[in-house]
């Protein structure tokens, strides 16, 4: 049983049967599952959570899955909020966390769109699911197909993170490269799906990816005992997180379990690649496409989202804003945070603390607000942004004074 | 405040105040944590468990440190345990299940034994600490160490996993390698800390480092409701995972959370590196140094563990064994669990999945016997199990029917 009423146009709103397959409306938009809000205040309680796994299916009723058989699940979920004690006070914060989503399967926030969306297919019926990835998406897509039983044909470019391919093929996937950035796979995988009839899961392009993205501000609200933090920083390239964060909160809204007030949601870019910020900046509604994009944080070389007005709208409604980081100032905030609080973060996620304190500098945000850095990914997939210079020593040699 | 009691040397039994700085015992054997069980069975509750966070600090209580602001942690443990649907009955077992150590901070259960070793050695104010390492325990002893603002000096052999050095690289670790085996990365160390006075963290050389182990049998007893597995297979090099899981269970028993029923412990290791296997063939009490020790499961070349008596002990008290594993077979096993169950393991994990098809096989384990295959790492950190070969696209080009 869920509590899913139907899919809905987040520009027309032209509504869907959630039983059918659809990709996007037949206005070209994304479509947002909409649930009986009313009926999951009067049945789920709060209280409910205590006795569940600590994983994000423990939010079934706000979750689209029928049937517990179509589970496809990991253990994915109820990462970590790390505060910030010498990071933080360092930059003028003093209640600083960081959100861990290296902590899960695949190492990527990317596993939660896979679990559900992955699951929602399986219970759909399909059978090959395909999709351009900028690596890690193509990972997780790959590693919860392979578990369901559903093949993926996936295809990133030559400069995504090598150790996605490998996740991709040993897990079974047909794998692509493409000589160009994920704006060219999106324009291969878009040919082939027409031709072979696949499920396109190319971002926004199926419904469920965002409600899985969701569960990390469902965490967020339950991990902070339902009071919200002040401000949210996300690392930006298709956005779906910061979607899925701004319904997640919402619904919470909606069914009671958290108050009025909703956390500052930022979006964060490289400057190699902003086309949100640049929007935000000429307070415009839609991003358009960003030319001759390039950065090291590559999972947010996105130069245009599909669901670019839905990142700005989130934004603008909790008084938001966009902010974009240099490579050199990521990398060097990936190494303190490395050095001073033990967490190894993704370069997408290491530009949230330079954006933190460029937005401190600025007095936008307050010394005592808590704020919260939402790190996409474990460092452990970026090896080659570790400089490494290493000595040898033969058996008999002697280390020197620390 | 903890329940700690003293030390105890697991050898000639003389004891140590834990107040202390204590490595080894004067006779030369590992000292081992001992606890007021008798007091913690009066104040501690399986249902004070359900009010507390979703890591292994939720056993407080049977655990060492005493004062909360020394917990160096990051939000580590209640990994999940995921059944095999599919490549369980392949083997013929209806009930394998895979305890995944790959979702924790760095990437490996070596980070239980971090949080706990590194906290306690901040309470008793230590300031540099120095180890021999495959790889892993290296990077998570470093990851804990920058957090708790203690330097750690870091021997590795070149042939350890390349990702474990930017770990230690960029959380600010003194890092060397040996053109050598662990044992002589051992040696080096032990030269080091004579000289400097650093504080020796090598595998059972300190106690603490068994306790955060030992989490792992809590989290098994607790995630099974308490009723345990009939078999748990461990991949083996030093030993303290199946020492401490051998341990939890006992104090378990002692406080009366389970009952008389044990699993049967397996040590699993590699063909190319199986002291621990050799001797329990050969029913003795300690193992032999294994000459030219070599094989894919890094992790696990350790030709002569110093508590080597205390795993076969383990093992012979459970009515385990011990099973060695040629390396094709292994990274076999790893792709089966990749491609049918979407666990993308560490060789050393996937080590175990043999071993369970070959004691069905022997009929040592009976079809319908649960049966927990403890991974102890991502496969992320071994990219070079993995073979890839992928075909380059240009934007053009056009992809073939799956």
């Amino acid at each position: 049983m869920s509590y899913v009423t139907h899919l809905e146009c987040s520009k027309c709103n032209k509504q869907y049967n959630s039983e059918e397959v659809h990709q996007l409306c037949e206005c070209g938009a994304p479509l947002i599952v909409k649930y009986d809000l009313a009926r999951i205040k009067e049945n789920f309680r709060k209280e409910d959570l205590k006795d569940r796994e600590p994983s994000l299916w423990r939010y079934w009723e706000l979750l689209p899955l029928k049937d517990k058989k179509n589970l496809v699940s990991l253990g994915e979920g109820m990462t970590p909020i790390i505060k910030m004690e010498v990071a933080g006070p360092e930059i003028g914060l003093n209640n600083l966390y960081l959100k861990d989503e290296g902590i899960i399967p695949s190492g990527t926030f990317k596993s939660r769109g896979a679990t559900v969306g992955v699951s929602r297919a399986k219970e759909l019926g399909i059978k090959t699911l395909a999709m351009p990835t900028n690596g890690n998406a193509g990972a997780s897509w790959s590693t919860y197909g392979a578990r369901a039983g559903i093949k993926s044909v996936i295809v990133m470019p030559q400069d995504a993170p090598e150790i996605t391919r490998n996740e991709c093929a040993i897990t079974g996937a047909d794998l692509y490269l493409v000589d160009g950035l994920i704006s060219d796979a999106g324009k291969i995988v878009a040919r082939a799906v027409q031709k072979y009839g696949w499920f396109d899961v190319s971002t926004l392009k199926e419904p469920y990816r965002i409600e899985g993205k969701k569960t990390m501000g469902l965490e967020i609200a339950e991990q902070f005992n339902w009071e919200v933090p002040d401000v949210i920083l996300y690392p930006t390239g298709g956005g779906v997180g910061i979607i899925g964060i701004y319904k997640a909160l919402r619904e919470l809204q909606t069914i009671g379990w958290i108050g009025e007030k909703m956390p500052r949601l930022v979006a964060v870019q490289a400057e190699g690649c902003a086309p949100i910020v640049k929007a935000w900046e000429e307070k415009k509604t839609e991003s358009e496409f960003w030319n001759n994009a390039s950065t090291c944080a590559f999972g947010i070389t996105v130069p245009k989202a599909l669901g670019d007005f839905l990142v700005l709208d989130a934004i603008y409604k909790t008084n938001g804003c966009a902010v974009a980081i240099a490579d050199n100032d990521l990398l060097e905030a990936q190494a303190v945070l490395a050095a001073k609080e033990g967490t190894f973060v993704c370069p997408e996620g290491a530009s949230l603390y330079s954006a933190a304190r460029k937005l401190r500098e600025q007095g936008w945000i307050k010394e005592n607000e808590k704020v919260v850095l939402l790190n996409t990914g474990t460092g452990l997939k970026y090896p080659e942004t570790v400089n490494v210079k290493v000595p040898l020593l033969q058996p008999n040699d002697n280390i020197p004074e620390a």
